[in-house]
């Protein structure tokens, strides 16, 4: 999903969805040692850039989100929407797509 | 999708749906060297050219619309229906379908 | 769909179904040659010829229809339910189904 | 669906469906002629013989019916039971199946 | 679907479940002239033997039964639930499922 | 589904969840003559052995069980979960899955 | 899903999840016997380590869990969502998918 956007700053996610960028595992191990690129596995953990307001319920009121920008966050495996700034990639997500906050 | 409508002005879409322009990638780089058109990908970026009155809940109210004409915003891969207006390409998308704006 | 109907004008939809004809193509160019029948396009526009009540919600009432007889509409290229009266091709859509409404 | 029914007044719908009867395309041109079987095309007419209470909604009431026995109506070329009484084939439809009413 | 069942009657249908027997076709025709069994049809009628008190709705409340043990029902050629008792053969189906009366 | 449970009986169901154990058919006839295993059917018989509280209602109210431990009962010839403690195998039922019950 | 997190009790569940960690099979038979990995079958138990505060109903009122931690319960075969913190393997599951508790 290519963008002409700026700054990622500039997205502001709509009713549900979370706005997360994925964290890249160390390249190197626990040692010092570099890895080559194609060992490090993609990790399922984000951390929340933004969120939107929250989806409408049926009488039209907001349902809380259960995450908030700042957050790190457990994310499936599969499902959310790419987005790629520049060289940078994101994805967004339904806030009950997430699984778990890291509170490490 | 073909049309004999002759200004996308006359096209007003109905309950939820948004009407958009996908916006062109720039067909030159940076430093001004223009592309040949297939290097140029397709964008995910829209503008919100027209909005319908928003959808009717299970009690006759509408829902109010998250987008408004005028928005960038960001749209699904997939999805929404085409619309051809002379030689311009527009779609119609869910208000629910558009992932974020773009503030910038 | 065969019918034995003798005027399209006896045909009065149910709940929220919406009688179309689709609008043909000009069969010549705008400098007024006439194009041979296999280069028209087939265009997602129609003329809603008539109209249901209206579909029930949940308490009874009916909900409210979005498009009227006389509307020029834009149908979706899938779905609808064919009907031929004669040799005219007509078809019935669901009221959300009707993508916009062409003001021109 | 073979029946041992004598006859198809005994049949007494339930819920909100419609039996009707197709209604057979004359088996002869204007003019007159007879056509062979093969030619004659099935209609996607029937004639209402008898219709149910109506499907009950959340709160136990009945959904009224939109059709009528009497009523000439459009079905759709797909769905609805088969039911036969001796030589003679009938169908049930769901009343909101039904397309729309033939006036005429 | 086999038991250990010794009466048909032991068996008491829970929610909005309906224990019908189909009605086997005259395996003589109108002459006296008894047929081959494999020439013998299935009918989709049935005698209703028991129902069950009837589902529960949103609010807790039993949702009435269309039918009762002792009426000649219509039901669908697919569908329902076999059960075997000694040699006899029954089906289960949900209420919403029989799709006409019989009163003959 | 291997288990290191001791006794069946720590095994508490959640939410409308029926603890079953399969009737096994008795592997001798009616004469005495004792059946070699393989020609020993499966029944559709079972002894519910504990079930849950109710599932949930929208108003957070429990549904009442339709079944209740000691009821011998007709259960769907797919679906369930089974368990299995030391050689013993149990199945784990929706209790709107149970068809029946057997009176007898 | 490897993740980077160094302890589970970092991770806090969302909604109506459950975070799990299955039991293993005991690697030596009764007499004392040491059993090769291979043939040391996967249990469906698994210890409770930390549930979410619990689903939101229509009204946005907190869903009660079922379970809670500390619980010892019965997980399905399939389903759930795999995390690895360091060499340890956990699951997360929605309240409503464990069929039991264990209280042994």
């Amino acid at each position: 999903m290519s963008t002409s956007i700026r700054s990622i700053k500039s997205l502001v996610p709509l009713l549900d969805r979370v706005l997360v960028q994925r964290i890249k595992a160390e390249a190197k191990t626990a040692s010092g040692i570099f890895l080559p690129e194609s060992t490090v596995k993609d990790l399922n953990e984000a951390k929340v850039l933004a969120v939107g307001p929250g989806g409408l319920d049926r009488e039209g009121k907001r349902v809380p989100m259960g995450v908030q920008a700042g957050d790190r966050v457990l994310i499936p495996t599969f499902g959310g929407s790419p987005v790629k700034v520049g060289e940078d990639e994101y994805q967004l997500f339904r806030d009950s797509d997430i699984l778990a906050k890291i509170n490490e």
